[in-house]
């Protein structure tokens, strides 16, 4: 059974419209037949046939419209949203109105309101809903997390989040001006809503805590008046303290997410860079190097790597597990079964935009401030 | 434009028909629309199902008479030859006879004997013909080739190559038993011919050199009568001398393939469990470590990356960037242009078995033999 | 020439006068010939003697009277003073009285005001001083402070200075409960003040730049009414900002000190375990590493070098180069001459002891504080 | 209670004679009381000045006599020796003769014929003998040692050892002309006998083993006659095969001693240049990192380890572990008692100039040779 996918977004330029596609297409059951790649219709009919899309509309508002009057089987089964996200909010909400699953990239939207907007909707309408954090979709992070929960490594104690990025600074002056990243009225941050969310979410995940409340000091560099560089003071709801920081101004630095979550017995290290390795050191025996394929990943973990042992694969691989998981979920449901799969949720999603805008807040007051 | 592939092989259990046809559809411009992988007709039809295949027959030569007779644009464009290394010369030379262009797993043949006929057919036909000696395709091997190729590191002056691998002490005696790879009367070679070969085809690759003579030390802890584990002193046409070594036994190596270039200035360092850094260590300044995608590869290298910097890309891209450039060369010929893509071919797989037979021969006489 | 040194402290289980010790002798121009190693008599020369310090003192009170009576020449020319931080006050303050050059363990003092009336004793006296931060005794660390100095990389916008260790997670409680590191009666804090200020001074010493505001967050999870786990947000003079964080409960980690200084064209990374690697990663060309003795380092750094390049040196060797660098101030000084020897002051120590202090109050109100 | 030692060469400019004083002084039980640094009298008293040497003579036979006539307490314990190899033989040929014990620095001396002459003496006259292959002196080394012993990974299978050094190539012309280790009339071969012969070392003490035929390809780049790069087959009398390679001239390595030993279960690597992790990957579970102090090292490797875990140790004390071993060994023979220090041995000694010269002999004849 093959699942049928319409994306908003994504067109000429796009670097995460074209991972979403490979990400969708890689386990060979998702097609990609429908797209709104452009407000142009010329535009976007070029743009479908070069990715070799089917269907080709040049209004979101259009393709929902012609597709649910396609016959099951024939029209699409979920949308993925992938347009900058000031877009987020009313793509979802239009596309909730037809009752289409929906796969978004992050951050869920803007605004606290339109968040919960969407939270609300979507738990209303029912429909399956997957914000690609992809990170979480790294065998090696979903081990760790089932480490953490095996309690074989005692409960946390302190978590360190990293997220590094330098390509701001070598971004020519004249693309950083018009991007929608730095536009002001399009977003209330750039690194912490760029990246400094997935931070936050690696470390929810691995950890099964939710961040309870944050002390920020943010600067901006380059992207005035938005941040590009901070620091986040955290307290999870377990009472686990934290730090977490992102940059995107950091020259030499590529994508390096990276988490540390130290425990009773030991810690886990896991860098994005180089993914197919876990760390786990111990009070008082050799450190450990997971890796997949090599019997140290466990059952769960193991189950989302595709190549032998000493075969790398990478980002899009990872995102690829998302799609995967999402894919199985609208499968099961299909057939009138129950697949619960492992991706992030709305409820993720709406969480993740009060961190963003706390961390804001924080940073305005210079003080400590709870995300709920 | 999208090209038309037929894949001979892969079926159920196949690791290596996966990998083809996953790295065959990444960018989008090929299509896998027919396929012979079983020799049961229901059989080949439910795995052609199962892998989003069209058109499914029971042998090859059925599939290569009806598809010759489809119009241009309808008809496989070339075949995918990965059925076991000892079927390689029958698939091959029929499909030579209807003219398909060929890509072929590694190694090309078993004799050298069968490996002069194919090339001769090969030179005869004019067809294109690509041998997936695979961990070319990643970028930094790439640079590292045309680092050598510049002089800026000075002449090569000595080469280590090794493929340490394990598996093979973690597989069941059972399954050891039944397979095709330790079975000595469809092969001379196991770890040689497995691997041996890609570790020669880097080293060659990136160095530009060929290896003229050997002198071989092999053994054998589980696949006897075949090799599994063995050592190559090297003699390369140019008179520089190196190392290869290559084991399936070595409990605790995955897929180690790694490779040193010592030249004159400094030396070039790549592993393949770590493809996206290159290191080059100099004699008097500091080492560097080249990354796809900030600024330090050259440019023909980073035009096989498809992502942003600190994105991982793995052995499925790589493996990718071989059909790629075959998928161009077919392409730019389909239109009548020139297009000379960067993939192994039918003289490297001849050179390759000349290779295979001359270590066996080597380690027979404990002595050096001359590989043409 | 050779110097001669007078111990007070570093007696039976003290792994920091034995390391003392060892660097001062390795260079060959420190002889240690007076030690106070216990306030019992009998036990203070069976230390000595085990040792091999010829003269024993039970009193370092009597330990100064005793030897200021010496001629030059054969009296000490420097007090080590390696007591619990607790007893420096006192012994520094009646080495002053004899107008002895002093080295200290860290952190110089416990108070502010001891700080303070140190400061101002040595300056008055004019004795050379000198604070065994050791880690800037590393190489690497100090080409590291050249890099930034020479302005190669562009003026410092970030820091992230990390100082995890995890012994107090397997330290038996009984021996903490004795321990003078746990006691509030004679400390303010445990982890800032016993490694936090080792971060401090190293963020500090390779910048040169101050740290001004700080915003703390403690947590006590063993050493308990003592912080022994916590993350500091940093102002510096010069308004960069930028995060300090250490532990001592951190299962796993072992002396696991680290920096990466962020520069507006790339950054520096050095860690603790692994000295003689210095990273330097650059916006749009290859990641360097710098390691003593290839030509990597600068002259300066390179000069603190003993061994050929790939001849490793440790802990006792950078210890050993705070040691050399005060026995050159001296020896100069005797002659009349002027050395500076690079080496912490009595300055860095007041300034440290205020930055202890400050966090702890920082912590203490939730809020940012001023540390000068 | 303090040895003391005489030294025999180690002059100006000597790095070896600098490392034999502090690896001999590191831990406060070996003094060096006596020298011979040069033939000229006044330069051997201003060198043992320097050196802090009370007792300079100008010929070893000069000291040798004065030292004998010493009373016991007062004389030296034994003579270090290093002299260039070529002068070995004489120098302790005449140290037996008055039954000194000796610490000679490696390789023993340069033919077959001088190597069983002292081997023969030493056994006759009981001294005690100690040869400074001091990379065995390493905590991971010894417990890589004692992990094969205990059997925990299975029997060996495969060894490759590594030794590779560039400095050659960055020596000057005037510098190599008057070297003594280039002067094919003073030694038989430069790379083998100036690492290779510490490769082979390490391969033995650590897998237990001997190597008992060689099949050697040894090439000439720079110190032509001698031999400065090779690549070494071995067949261990255990029937175990493998590789060592060792090389002077490849430019950018720097001291890169390594090796992996595979056994049925796993597989051993350690690298001098990081000789503070040992590598241990298995078939089926995670890969393990042991590191000094951490817990994970076996009893007796930890016990020649100096600081706690995170501290790094390097050369030098390694080095001093040898000595120190000697210097055990010497004590408790004086007063009675047995004590077998681990460090290399005449026997060591004498096979280890066999290999050189063997594989000097397989390289001329381009065929397999036999050690013994």
């Amino acid at each position: 059974m093959s699942l049928k996918m319409g994306m908003v977004g994504g067109g000429a330029g796009s670097f995460i419209g074209s991972v979403h596609r490979m990400a969708a297409r890689l386990d060979g059951n998702i097609e990609v037949v429908a797209g709104c790649f452009s407000s142009k219709p010329e535009k976007s009919i070029s743009l479908a046939k070069e990715y070799g899309v089917p269907r080709a509309y040049s209004s979101y508002q259009e393709m929902f419209e012609a597709e649910s009057k396609l016959p099951e089987g024939e029209r699409i089964d979920f949308v993925s949203v992938v347009t900058p996200t000031g877009g987020h909010y009313e793509v979802i909400m239009e596309a909730l109105k037809y009752g289409f699953n929906i796969v978004s990239d992050k951050p869920l939207c803007i605004t606290i309101d339109q968040a919960k907007e969407i939270y609300d909707k979507v738990k209303e309408t029912g429909v399956e809903f997957c914000l690609t954090h992809n990170y979480t979709g790294y065998p090696c992070v979903k081990d760790a997390k089932n480490l953490i929960e095996s309690g074989a490594i005692g409960k946390v104690i302190r978590v360190t989040v990293e997220y590094p990025q330098g390509w701001l600074m070598g971004l020519p002056e004249a693309d950083r001006k018009s991007a929608w990243r730095f536009d002001p009225t399009k977003g209330v941050s750039f690194t912490m809503a760029d990246i400094g969310c997935h931070a936050a979410n690696l470390a929810e995940y691995i950890t099964g805590m939710r961040i309870k409340d944050v002390c920020a000091d943010l600067q901006s560099i380059i992207a005035a008046p938005l941040d590009d560089d901070g620091t986040v003071l955290l307290k999870f709801d377990s009472g686990v303290k934290g730090v977490l920081w992102a940059s995107s101004v950091l020259s030499g630095e590529l994508n390096g997410l990276n988490i540390r979550v130290y425990c009773e017995k030991g810690f886990i290290a896991w860098r994005q860079e180089e993914p197919n390795k876990m760390f786990v050191k111990y009070l008082d025996k050799p450190d450990e190097i997971f890796r997949p394929g090599d019997g140290s990943l466990g059952e769960f973990a193991q189950g989302f790597v595709r190549l032998p042992a000493g075969h790398p694969e990478g980002f899009i691989e990872a995102f690829g597990n998302i799609y995967d998981e999402f894919a199985k979920t609208l499968e099961a449901k299909k057939k009138g079964e129950v697949y619960k799969g492992d991706y992030p949720t709305v409820e993720d999603g709406y969480h993740l935009v009060r961190f963003i805008n706390k961390v804001l807040e924080s940073n305005s007051k210079q003080a400590w401030v709870s995300v709920d």
